[in-house]
């Protein structure tokens, strides 16, 4: 049989690394002959776009540099199905390429969305009889999917945000008068990755000072007091945010229509402006933006192997005749850090979400708790040997026009 | 005798580099008995706010920390000197703090304003006949002081500007439909850092597919037309942008009213909104911020090792009786890169910048010819051996009631 494996939703700096997971591990099996490589995701598969990955990864090389290439090397798509009942029609689409291709296993790399797609295409070919495994395989850099104990990504991208913040605590402390920054870092609902910034306590540094997350309550006059207390302690405050506090509605929309941008990316400037209206302190605010899911070149080694080796499980889960299911770790021990991967049903995943526990938080709420280290630092370890092309991190690329 | 070194201006990844030179340097000769360290730049010998640099940086190793340490570890200022013929009572206070430490010279590492300093007060000890030698050590991101080829801290700060443009090329080309990104980079005058960016080019990457810099003129109208000719040719254009270009005054103005924040670090954003409104595609802008400056992970070696040579160097032109003298880079080949180091007359860099040569910039202004590659390259290369502690760099850091 063939197989066919697709990358949706935003990227992360892992995608690339589970592509080689699957890629690696289908080689290895007789069974399996041609691997399609489906572009921009499930769309690649409704428009029979997809190329063949055997001349495009050539050597153990190019899959060392597509470990270290960020993004999604076949391209993304924000593609939701329809509801099979209401719209059956790229069902059929779909169907009728993976059969003509001869295509019997799917592999769908992708966040919570994507795990919707899994779900769906599963269902619809045990319904028609069509001998199709498909199976998810998890990334996002906002660890918010349910089950499993992480998410490939989430590790580069934590990793990312505390090494970042730490140079930011390096760059805010130089003058001798008060300052305030203020981080803001991705995550709409779930305060994963903002949490991670608090890995620095672990290594003896005080900042980030204050922490908020979107799990918590936000009050603007509670921030103000904590930053004013927190200035009696120290010279300069770091504050690590998530993109999605809850802030009052007026202001959303206000700033929707002054900034000309969406609310989601404009909390941290909204707080700057909050801190030097009403305490009147030199502030300035940061936004880590699409560097905290692209810096391939600082990536955690961990996620990129567990990266691979979860994409490697799913191929095996399919051999085994599994479909509708999504691969995920369980964390076994801490001390040494050890996991498992197994699979899980598509319909525990697919649009829902996970957030941070509430024992992750100190009581106040307004920073991440000591016990919350032994589960985020275990992630971030290790760097990958980069291979480097005059000064720069080498990247496996394919040609603009194949993607089009 | 004892002898002095301060950290002025703003951060880069190269300072405390150039503060290892001068100790390192500083502990081979006899002759020299204390070094003082002055927190905060000038205002820590104003102060006498100074401290033994041998109880602070007591190992190889803790030099290698610092060489990987972004930012000034003895703190930095903004302060400016008055002229001396209108307000003499600073230099008294600097003279007689010099004179009861025994301090027979000073070692001022910062930017051209940095350099007004050592003009100044080189001059003032010369007239009172006070012998101190004062010696400046050039740093700055912006790679725009007068004389010498290049300053240190530009190479690290071009390299992580070089790195990081090709992995939002990477995120910015996955998706199916055309978009359009706008990556905000520091240079208020001059667009060497933005310029950086385009090394890529000698790399294969067509990518930033326009350049913008101060030094050249820029029109929105222009803009707009260069943005729908690279949209006719890719699928997602990808633009690099100084922040100092000049735009309209009136949208400077508004920008500060609506967005709280100075104009300069908000053309992306204007950027933004303008194809948004005109164009009409998907459009992103994001803003390096401080990251450009400190992601000393991302040091270039090259900027490292120079930056500590130079402040040894400095050292030794002291020991030769020089003073008023500013320590700076010939470049004697490009091919093998080879550079020496020599001084300068304070008063050809003090208060002056040095821009980008029409040259480096292609007929049209909007991008960066090919013939600057030879420049920036050599400039960019190398990685330095990173420290880690469970996962992150590690930084040499000074308790924090000592630099108060």
């Amino acid at each position: 049989m063939n197989i066919a494996v697709a990358q949706s939703g935003g990227p992360t700096c892992a995608i690339n690394a589970s592509l080689v997971g699957v890629f690696r591990e289908a080689m290895k099996h007789s069974t399996i002959d041609a691997i399609f490589g489906s572009i921009n995701g499930i769309e690649g598969i409704v428009h029979d776009h997809l190329i063949n990955l055997k001349t495009l990864i050539r050597s153990g090389y190019d899959m060392d540099l597509l470990r270290q290439t960020p993004s999604t090397v076949l391209g993304s798509c924000r593609y939701k199905l329809p509801d099979e009942n209401e719209d059956s029609s790229v069902y059929k689409t779909i169907a009728k390429v993976l059969e003509h291709r001869k295509i019997g296993a799917f592999f769908y790399i992708g966040g919570n969305d994507s795990m919707d797609t899994v779900q769906k295409l599963s269902a619809y070919f045990t319904k028609i009889s069509l001998d199709v495994k498909v199976i998810g395989i998890p990334k996002t850099i906002d660890n918010d999917l349910c089950v499993t104990d992480h998410t490939p990504g989430f590790g580069s991208a934590a990793k990312y945000v505390a090494t970042t913040m730490q140079e930011i605590i390096r760059d805010s402390s130089v003058y001798s008068i008060p300052s305030v920054t203020i981080v803001e870092i991705m995550g709409r609902h779930a305060g994963w990755l903002t949490a991670s910034s608090a890995v620095l306590h672990a290594y003896g540094e005080p900042a980030p000072h204050l922490v908020y997350v979107p799990e918590a309550h936000f009050s603007e006059k509670c921030f103000l007091r904590d930053v004013e207390q927190e200035m009696a302690k120290h010279k300069a405050v770091i504050i690590a945010v998530s993109e999605g506090i809850a802030v009052p509605e007026g202001v959303q929309s206000g700033m929707v229509d002054n900034f000309g941008h969406k609310y989601l990316s404009g909390i941290g400037k909204y707080l700057e402006q909050l801190v030097r209206n009403k305490i009147g302190c030199k502030v300035r605010s940061i936004e880590l933006n699409v560097m905290q899911r692209c810096s391939s070149h600082l990536c955690s080694k961990t996620d990129i192997d567990e990266a691979e080796q979860i994409g490697a499980a799913g191929v095996k889960c399919a051999l085994h005749g599994e479909t509708g299911r999504v691969m995920v770790f369980r964390r076994v021990h801490n001390n040494p850090y050890t996991i498992v991967m197994e699979p899980a049903d598509a319909s525990q995943i697919a649009n829902r979400e996970k957030f941070l526990p509430r024992e992750f938080l100190t009581p106040s709420g307004n920073n991440i708790s000591d016990s919350a280290m032994p589960y985020f630092l275990p992630l971030i370890q290790g760097e990958l040997h980069l291979a480097m092309e005059g000064g720069i991190p080498k990247h496996f690329t394919i040609q603009e026009s194949i993607l089009k």
